[in-house]
């Protein structure tokens, strides 16, 4: 408890941003684990501005990755169990983070995972991802 | 010449900045198409904290990036003629940018591709690269 009381009465605003981002991500986790993309996709700034890079390819819109992510994940068995992991959250501006990480999803064929580098931003609805850089490990 | 002075006395700062990082991408193209690894790493900061993740791999340090590059990057035919385009700087505070763009390499038997996304802070020494997210295309 004094631990908790020292770390938040040194840099409370960074604290605070911290735990919001990672709950944004926690809850799209159990979003995509309850198969609600679109609970899944509330984590993302809803513009057309969003970025979403990915192996070779590059897409923007909030629309355009939700349609992708239907497309590729259709059913229980395609979306699997997500699990993020080594989270690392760096608050560059009062108004901006980058988060690094590693996702995976079991599946039960495969085991699909790999890194990501997001760029949050803090919106009027919260913190958002406006830029998606994920790559996929060769398992 | 008139839209050059308008712009420049909009956001002086960050027109400058722009400059300043796109210059040291340009370098490091530069330094590798010299087969000069060092001068291409001059990039990046010379820090233990540097973060370099490609695929699924993610590794920590400045030398151990040049370390992975010259074991890589033996020869002049790995190395090829690396290419930068589709520049996208991001300045996020007066001290952090996200950049974001696509790398290729002109070689004699493959043309080997991707994006990155990359997070540069000004440092003494300049703006240098601090968090290198890599991904290859299935080309």
């Amino acid at each position: 408890m004094l631990l908790l009381f020292t770390i938040i009465s040194c840099q409370p605003e960074n604290v605070a941003n911290k735990v919001l981002i990672k709950k944004v991500l926690n809850e799209q986790a159990i979003a995509w684990n309850k198969r609600d993309i679109e609970g899944y996709m509330a984590g993302y700034r809803q513009s057309d501005s969003l970025r979403f890079a990915s192996g070779g390819n590059v897409s923007y819109g909030w629309q355009t990755t939700l349609d992708r992510y239907q497309k590729g994940y259709p059913d229980k068995a395609a979306m699997g169990k997500l699990i993020f992991s080594d989270i690392d959250i760096d608050l560059i501006s009062p108004e901006s983070a980058v988060v690094f990480g590693k996702w995976e999803l079991e599946r039960e064929t495969d085991h699909p995972w790999g890194l990501f580098t997001l760029i949050f931003k803090k919106t009027d609805e919260g913190w958002r991802i406006v830029h998606d850089h994920t790559s996929s490990a060769k398992s």
